[in-house]
C-alpha cells in the first residue's frame, strides 16, 4: 500500500478509461487493490457500483473511503497527491498544451466508441455490424488526422506527446491506439503516434496496464 | 485588455463549449477580441481556422499567440494565469469532485449530441428528426439522472455544484442545461440542477454569456 493511503480501483480489462487510470498507477508506482466490473455483464449497473460511481461508468477510484469518477479527473487528482513523475509540465502553456491532447482524446472520440454508445446504435437505430464499425472508424480518424498533424507540426512534441516523458496525453493516447488496433485500424499512415506509441510500450507502465495484461481479460 | 496579454476567443455563440469559455471570462474579468466561426456555414473547415485548431471545432482561445483548444483545458489555463477568482477548490479531494461534474458532463453528455454528430448520424444512418431527438434526450437523460442523485446526496453541494461559489463545475452544468432547454426538455425532476441554474443566472458572469447575448446570434 502507498504511503498516502489506501488506494482501490473500478475497472474492467477493456475500458480504455480505466487503461489510462492503471497506467496513471504504474508511472507513479502506486498500489491499488483491483475489483472487476464485468461491462458486458453489466455489473457497472447495480446499486452497490452505482453508490461508488452514480455514473454507473468505469473507472472509479476509492481513495481513503472517498470514491472519484471520470478517469481525467482521477489522473490529476493522483498526480497533485504524488507530483513525481509528474504527468503535467509546470509551465501553463505546456499544461494546456497537454490537457488539450489529452480532452480531444477523452471528449471527441472515445465516448462516441464507448459500449453504451455502440449498444444505443444498434438497439435503438437499427445499425448493423457494418455501421457500427464505419461509426467507430469515423470518429476515430477524424480524431487521430487532427492528432497527427497537430503533433507533427509542433516544436513541443517530442519523444512523447509533450517533450520526453509521458504526460497525460500519452496517457490517453495510448489506450485510444488499442482500441483502434482492436478493430483493425490501419495507423500507418499516424507515423508521429506510432513513434509515440512504440516509445510507450517500451517502459513497463504502459506495457503492465494493457488489457490483456490484467487478471480479468478474456480472450477475445 | 488584460495586464496578462492579449486574448481572442473563436467561438459560436450556440456552441455550448464556448459557452463555457465566456463564463470562465467574465468570471474573472479577462476581456478578449470575440472571432464568430459560423458552425453551420463550415467555418470551422477553413484551412485558416484549422491553423488556429486542427480539430476544427470551437472554442479556441488564442493568448499572445498561442492558440489552445478544448474548453475545459482553456479554462484550466485561464484559471492557472488568473486565478483569482479560482475555479476549483484549493483541496485536491475537492478539485477531484469538481473536475469529475465537469467531465460527466463534458465528455459523456456533451460530445454525443454535438453537430457533427447528429449530422452524421442523418446522413449516414438516415436517423430522422424524431430519432436524433430522442438520441439528445438519451443521452441528457443518463447524464442529469446520475449528475442529480450525486449533487443531491452529497455534502459538498451548496449554492452551487461545490460549495457556495461557481467552479468548473457550474461552467459546465449551465450551458449542458441550456442546450436541454433548446430542446424542450422537461427538467422538472432535477431539482438540485434546477436550484444551481437558478443561483448562477444571478450572477452577470452567467447571463452575459447566454448565447442569446452573443452579437453572433441568430433567432431560433
Amino acid at each position: 500500500m502507498s504511503d498516502t493511503g489506501d488506494f482501490a480501483l473500478y475497472g474492467y480489462f477493456r475500458s480504455s478509461a480505466a487503461f489510462r487510470v492503471r497506467i496513471a498507477l504504474n508511472l507513479k508506482s502506486i498500489k491499488s487493490e483491483p475489483h472487476f466490473i464485468h461491462l458486458r455483464k453489466d455489473q457497472q449497473l447495480s446499486e452497490a457500483y452505482k453508490a461508488i460511481n452514480p455514473q454507473a461508468l468505469v473507472p472509479a477510484l476509492v481513495h481513503d473511503g472517498k470514491a472519484i469518477g471520470q478517469s481525467l479527473a482521477i489522473i490529476e487528482y493522483l498526480d497533485e497527491l504524488h507530483p513525481d513523475p509528474p504527468l503535467l509540465p509546470r509551465e501553463a502553456g505546456g499544461r494546456a498544451r497537454v490537457r488539450q491532447i489529452a480532452l480531444s482524446i477523452a471528449c471527441d472520440i472515445h465516448p462516441l466508441n464507448n459500449l453504451r454508445v455502440l449498444r444505443y446504435l444498434r438497439h435503438a437505430l437499427g445499425a448493423d455490424d457494418q455501421a457500427r464499425n464505419d461509426w467507430q472508424y469515423h470518429w476515430i480518424v477524424t480524431g487521430f488526422v487532427a492528432l497527427e498533424a497537430f503533433l507533427k507540426n509542433s516544436g513541443d512534441t517530442g519523444r512523447f506527446c509533450h517533450g520526453d516523458s509521458p504526460t497525460l496525453a500519452d496517457i490517453c493516447l495510448i489506450p485510444q491506439m488499442a482500441n483502434a488496433r482492436r478493430i483493425q485500424m490501419d495507423l500507418a499512415e499516424y507515423t508521429t503516434l506510432l513513434r509515440i506509441e512504440e516509445a510507450a510500450y517500451q517502459m513497463p507502465a504502459f506495457v503492465q496496464a494493457r488489457p490483456e495484461n490484467q487478471p480479468d481479460a478474456e480472450k477475445a
